[in-house]
């Protein structure tokens, strides 16, 4: 499904590296890799001996660094960050890394995910006397730190802080003497480590590996806190780790196909889910098309399964940008096609199954089915590559509420009949966690299925339901 | 294969509309769908009453037009351009549309293609006076029109000069009392006629009528020369049809999948190469992949007919755009993917189907090829969904000497060696033809070959054989 | 007064530059010591062999030339322009030097002032053949140099083309072999030569060889036509001498302090005519002030001459630039004074002379004795130093209709009422000429008084009286 | 004196209004008005009953609000800051107002000046847990009052944090329920009070009130907290007023001619300085000129007082700004005038006065002295309207080290001879004192002459002493 069309959006990616000469560009690549987690704003950290420098705004990777100033961010560990942002969080003092300049060592911190117990943390930090400049989670961290007893070491005391955040996070801290990497109890959102030469680097995805010439190492284990320095790399715990609750829709939508998660690379596990679905559900159609891009990879594979020749039926403009251009009262009639357009001659009198990874308000489906039925298309049938979304996300991925949700309180046949197909198919949750197929043996196979079920792998604080409680003026 | 990778580049896409209100917006998406076919300028010229309003510049078009500027085109007709702009042509006077002013009445051109003879009727016109103020065929045509015979009317002035253009053209002609459409007597481009409610609307490709919802009515036919005026529409001729010979690298590479070229869908012709391909050859192989975005069509004929399965094995960047950065030494040396990624997990350890349109230099063959073998394809098997490149184009499309095309003198095992490949198949000519079908009854179906077996459908000027040769200081 | 207040504008300035390696850079400082003459856009063409590079732009000279775009411009020699733009006039395509390619050799042509029987000789050349893509008078001339008999010289061939135009005019002209300069037989507006180093340099005022370090040699003479090239500098004439008649206003208003014309300096003429002002009126006061920046000179003037004291009572804002913000109800009512500001303790309880150089529609004058009412002023005595305006000027000074003029069909006394001072005076013709002091034996010691008299130098064509009658659709 | 040539800046000005429905638009305005205090950065925060917006970057104001930005900004409350940063404290994150958000209320600050012990603050807050995301003072003064005891009313905890600081201040503090405004005991920089309608408003200088159509009220007293809200103003203190001490550099050089500082025009107070110089110093000379723009009012003072001629002897250009266009070596060689260009005619041949505000390192004194001089003065005398820079100011004026001052060391027949001057003479630091005639009648009328004899009126703390030690990694 288009996220430009919906807002299925997740919050951010995170880059790090230590220990070589190029940081800053290495960094520029590897977010550049991750831009597809995050298109509002982005920005770089570097550490040249004690002092740091910091660019960042908003706008994608090679609109803030559209120039020279890469050049200007000397050193040779880096930490970056692509953002989204959700309504709370707009303006630049919130584009990450966030930086905290003090006499006694100064301190850089980026971060990926949500804090369900940030609001709390925050009334607690400031009855302390702490003031804060963001609306961002990241923040509630390093004051944390800081407020830790200063008998502590740092490494204890960046520990002790890291284990009173409840909920997903994947943390890339800067100081004047290490890097530091954390990931939630829960392993909740991805997060690689990898070696280039003799640096070590860290990215939310492995597709930056690739597109910097590193090699994966490993992910980062839930609850584990991993320390970089010139000396090395040690791995320490904050917290003990969790049943381990991968994010579901990481498989189904966010991350990039040639990225892999735990080992499984995601362009296959869609394909798997997409032959499971053609298993799963039984339909006389003349051919198969996927919904560009997310859900190319479950067309072809339930194309496949069931023999029904997959085709472009849609396609996906390459230049599509911001206008500012109204279009005309006719167009706006018949639904404006920038983004996405259908290949008439491909669906014309054709019985179509239309493959799509997920559905959350249904109005971006139903567009697409009127699109494929003004194009000629006889039938039109929705196959969803992962079951109906019926709970919201309080892990970094922007369905805030039930209410915007067409699965919360309606059947199967109901969403149907809204969205104007002649069938609709899920795929049961059993089915797409045996498609991705994770070696784990826990719960589930290790993943999150919450927004699926309701179940959530973390205490959920009641003042954190809804996130526009947390507004912050 | 990727347009950003290797310069085979198509020279523009045209649009006009005459009788509609929103006139210039409906340009601007037009010209939006038809920016494949140019990327580097783009225009628009309205006309209200007898005054002719002009805005262009460099860019995409959503960069031309990023502010009100629309707005400030009023008038109820329009043409438009986007541009690609070889060498030569660089420089904001040679965007186009053209502005002709004059006290008796003002005249505004576009087009798309290459006049073979252009540098001779220069020299003509020069001879004659004339001044020339851009490096465009386009002005040619103005000055023909001008320099014929006050005694003749509009129309049979601009009948005498097209009759004189010798190549590659199809032109939009916007006067103070009509818009004028015209097509070379081979009909090398595509041009297709439109209606939207009362209004008529021409387009270099289908895809813009399917944009602005558009209904398509025929193409232009060769030779013709439509005059559209309030009084209606009328079909004139300019030159008897000679054989039709649409380019086979509109079909191949230069147009938008969902578009139509005489009633022949772009998608449904490369998939019916790539099927025909796999039963010209047989490969034993585990995975088929296409190289985004051009490919991907040839790539699932290719799989459906041969019963290999289609994967997604090369990923292409949603976010490329320029970049000032320097990749560093150790990226530059495993080569930057910045465009184009393989996918590890889906060619590890598999021999590789790897689906192109067509070899131009090679280079880019090479590296894709490459690519994959770094990502541990063990064979990766190189088919191409037309026939070798070997004699350069006159009628538009950037390939301007036989030395830059790797076909030329070698024969396919020595391009096999040069790109790395285990086995490297180009789809036969009559192969190509048969696929797409064209309803034709002349040579080749209708379908110039020309880069392919060098034989040219038009006279080819000696002084013009080298486009360099016709640089103007 | 300020020009951005009321809009008496001029039209352009232009720079050559033959035999110097770095003759783009000289160029644009060249044309950045014109900027006043002309803020709308800008450009440059060089010569590098036979070739001619060309970059412009609209806006001003740090913004077209905002990047490394300057060292594209490669060659030796060059000629530039600054353009003021008439409503008529306006976009990218009437930017300056046109560029006129030939296959026999190109040509690049700038200038400014104003042709007064352009739209007869287009219609001319237009019945000839000749087609304009531009508004300017600029193009008439390359029309008309091509149109002349092909066996004569170029140089007979542009003194034949120079010699059908009338108006005032200045002209560079660069072609493969070498840099023309002409000035019309009036020499209505200033032209010098230099010489920088062992190149030749010329430039609307003498401000611009003071910056790049260039010696004045004299001015270009009324109906000369300069040849310069790699043999040296020749003088050739195109027509007879008229009567000298270089602008008044050059003097009075457009010129820039540090020029010199005809070796007059600006600032001492203008500081001259302020004295005669105070020998021509006596007024009881207690503080001069002048609207700057173009009065300053004469306000001092004026006090010396009066002793009555010099004060800064009006302040210009350093930084005005465009702004969208809409500023509020009671700002408006108040009249916004981002532009100009007075000095309130300097005005507050006292008799202010106001020294201005002109009025044209009078409504910045009123705008200007409100403010200093406002501010405490108890009189406002206006003195202008120079006559009142009754009639349009026909050579590049943006006033094109009587009915414009404040003073047209009006009494001082009407004036001074409408403008709401306490007095008004205009300093007599006689005054200004022999303050400005020309050592011109000819009527007015070779001044342009038509706009002050209505006594035209040239012939003025019926067609012509109105500009906007040149409106070219 | 130029400041672009020189580099003598003082840090910032601030703007507030309580209670106007065009609170943004107005503080727009307002710091246009202000933007002579500091170009490098531009901020409005407003409040919307509890919610702040905020909108700052680096440039002009006109370029930080170039679009439609400011109608983002809603509510009836604002304050702003135009910023000069100091090498240290470039950078996005220390653009002014910070915001501190809080769950219990959020706060805004804005500031202007220097606080001498912040260093001293900063160590002891960090100490206490407290992290600090910029380098301005401003962020201390946040904390100091966040810190506070919970138990006193929030007026108090400002109260007792403002008692805390040391040094020049003026801070506009926007609160979730008024504005708050102070001045530091000494009264080191400008900020007076004025109304609009029923608004109040504050401000760094009077013209900004001009600007807006406010009327000015009072001067914001040393050691008072004025407190404004919907119930009206109080006046409170937060300290004993000490010796007023207003920088003598605002009247000097800083403050706009048309603005007042406690009632003394600064036009009127820089003539008298002029007035006061030439009665000083007797010198035979035929012409007075004055370095735009600061000299000029001093430089007609000088001329009425002395009875030689004022003139226009050097022209500052109204074009600047940034070039990367090098000059050629010949143009290096002479200088290059692009910002100031002596005016040949009247200095030619002449003695010339050059009357200057101050001399900070002599170098561009030298190279006006020069410009003069290759121009053909004969003679050139310095005069300089304030005496000697002899000691850095600690205070917000950007001159930090002895090192840097050209007075330091030297006689005054030295610095003559350095910048190359025929004579060269300050004036007094009683004739300054007299001349600006403060009506105050502590020490020196209540003026710092810190920089001109190294009496600093508050304690400086050692740590201090040199900016760069302030440095924060």
């Amino acid at each position: 499904m288009l996220a430009e069309l919906r807002g299925l959006n997740e919050e951010c990616g995170v880059f790090g590296i230590w220990g070589h000469e190029d940081a800053a560009q290495i960094s520029y690549y590897g977010l550049h890799a991750l831009q597809h987690r995050g298109q509002e704003g982005a920005g770089i950290v570097t550490k040249e001996g004690k002092k740091f420098h910091v660019i960042k705004g908003e706008g994608l990777v090679n609109e803030v660094f559209s120039g020279n100033e890469i050049n200007d961010l000397k050193g040779n560990s880096a930490i970056g960050q692509v953002r989204y942002s959700t309504e709370n969080g707009r303006g630049i003092e919130n584009v990450q890394p966030l930086v905290f300049r003090s006499t006694t060592g100064s301190l850089s911190v980026a971060h990926n995910g949500n804090i369900v117990n940030a609001v709390e943390l925050r009334e607690h930090l400031e009855r302390q006397g702490s003031i804060f400049q963001t609306n961002s989670d990241t923040e509630v961290l390093a004051h944390l730190i800081k407020k830790s007893s200063g008998s502590l070491t740092q490494r204890d005391r960046v520990k002790k802080a890291l284990s009173m955040l409840k909920g997903a996070f994947a943390f890339v801290i800067l100081t004047d003497d290490g890097l530091m990497v954390a990931q939630d109890p829960n392993g909740l959102r991805p997060l690689s480590l990898g070696k280039l030469g003799d640096a070590w680097v860290v990215a939310s995805e492995t597709c930056a590996f690739d597109l910097i010439g590193a090699e994966w190492v490993r992910s980062v284990e839930p609850g584990e806190l991993i320390i970089i320095n010139d000396k090395g790399l040690q791995s320490d715990r904050f917290a003990k780790a969790a049943d381990s609750a991968m994010c579901s829709m990481e498989y189904v939508y966010f991350a990039r196909p040639d990225s892999d998660i735990d080992g499984i690379n995601i362009h296959s596990a869609r394909k798997r889910c997409g032959k499971r679905l053609a298993r799963e559900v039984h339909i006389e159609a003349d051919v198969v098309t996927g919904v560009p891009d997310s859900s190319i990879s479950a067309a072809i594979g339930f194309s496949e399964e069931s023999g029904i020749p997959y085709e472009l039926g849609l396609i996906k403009s390459r230049y599509v940008g911001r206008t500012f251009i109204q279009p005309t009262q006719e167009m706006r009639e018949r639904g404006v096609k920038m983004k996405l357009s259908p290949v008439r001659q491909v669906v014309n009198g054709k019985r179509v199954v239309m493959v799509d990874d997920s559905i959350v308000r249904g109005t971006t489906s139903k567009r697409i089915v009127n699109l494929l039925k003004e194009a000629g298309a006889t039938e039109v049938h929705v196959v969803i590559a992962s079951p109906p979304l019926v709970s919201p996300c309080f892990y970094g991925v922007d369905i805030s509420t039930d209410s915007e949700l067409i699965a919360t309180n309606r059947t199967v046949d109901e969403i149907r009949e809204l969205i104007g197909a002649d069938s609709l198919t899920f795929l049961s949750a059993e089915g797409m966690v045996e498609a991705i197929g994770r070696p784990d043996k826990t719960k589930n196979c290790g993943q999150c299925l919450a927004c699926f079920t309701g179940e959530y792998p973390t205490e959920i604080y009641s003042d954190t339901v809804l996130p526009h409680k947390k507004e912050i003026v």
